[in-house]
């Protein structure tokens, strides 16, 4: 079946999420006179993403939005750092939404272009609606519409996800690629019913790491143009 | 409270559905050899439209994307032109599509840009996410997200519409401005806590009417242009 739509996840996958978290968190504490290791920081940060999203994907605590929990693991974060006293709580509702400015890698911009030519575009992230809409924002990125866990209610991996995006899109799960640097999230896609698409990034976590895929996937490649480029060659 | 988002009715508001549809049917008329009133075709198909709907939100009917609602009016409003031999299943899929190509009022692209800079723009339609992306790519609207009854899984009026709509961009609904041509839209969106915005479209149906709004909006107009630079004043 013709592709009719590209969905992708966004954090590690089109932004720099720990660079632009610990720029944005040097920042911060510059401006309160504290001292901290900003990418020690983003790295806890984003290590208290996957516990919290657990509970609700454990039906151990209904939906809320990405943003809810980011605010909320910015409390477990600060205090680990030793930094409560700080930040009051109108700054905390700020630095929460540093999520919402993050810096795509440098490929993005003209690899979602590229892929648009091709069908439908939209993220398809654990990021909330109003997030990823803020965030496109900021890193200039035009979607067609955002899907993911607002749509479903629910947070990748669960199936559902995948499923109601493609749906949301008027579009049958085998008519979807899902484009991801995590084959974990690839893997989930696939068994939804979905095409996937890998694309590496080495460099998500800072060092430079061997990010040769271990699965097969539909296409692979090094950038989105590069992926693009081989699905325009498709038709 | 400072205004986030606006959101936007669609058909009728922003695009002239009935010119484009009747501009659709004509050429699928011609095509089929086949005689009948466009414009007559296209006010019986949007007629069929409040009651489908209405099945839904007595809840006699599970929520199904507007999309389905076209395809099913189309089989019933062919067969009230007598024209039931003329089009096959395949080509009804395709007619039924003909939603997602309907050409925007003058005004109001750039009058989108306009509102753009004030704030987060999205529909907030009874057209499901899918129909709203086509149309956007065909009109040339550029969107922050699409809301609506997708998001809500229920059609205008249904309040939830409106503060679902709201919740999906992070604000409450203070903060959003829902922008009609219908005064029913924004008397259900203000009661669910909206603000409101009318701008006047006099030949949605045709010859002129009188538009003048009978309501009391927060702001009203005669173009979205008008209504954005209203809008401007108020920071």
């Amino acid at each position: 079946m013709k592709l009719g739509a590209f969905i992708f996840d966004v954090f590690g996958t089109l932004v720099d999420w720990r660079s632009s978290i610990a720029k944005q968190a040097a920042a911060r504490f510059a401006e309160a006179g504290v001292q901290a290791d900003p990418f020690a920081f983003a790295d806890a940060w984003r290590g208290e993403y996957q516990p919290a999203m657990a509970r609700i994907r454990e039906a151990n605590r209904d939906y809320v939005p990405l943003d809810i929990l980011h605010r909320e693991n910015l409390d477990a974060v600060l205090a680990r750092f030793s930094l409560e006293a700080e930040f009051s709580a109108d700054e905390r509702v700020g630095f929460a939404r540093d999520w919402e400015r993050l810096d795509p890698w440098p490929d993005v911009v003209d690899g979602l272009e590229e892929l648009s030519s091709l069908g439908l575009v939209a993220p398809c992230s654990n990021g909330s609606t109003a997030l990823m809409a803020h965030l496109a924002r900021h890193a200039g990125f035009r979607w067609d519409a955002i899907v993911g866990a607002d749509v479903a209610r629910n947070y990748k991996p669960e199936p559902v996800v995948y499923t109601a995006s493609a749906a949301a899109l008027g579009l049958p799960p085998e008519a979807v690629m899902m484009i991801a640097a995590h084959e974990d999230d690839l893997v989930a896609a696939r068994e939804a019913g979905l095409r996937t698409g890998y694309v590496a990034r080495p460099r998500e976590f800072g060092e430079a790491r061997d990010t040769r895929p271990t699965g097969k996937w539909d296409v692979s490649g090094e950038s989105l143009p590069e992926v693009a480029r081989i699905l325009a060659g498709w038709k």
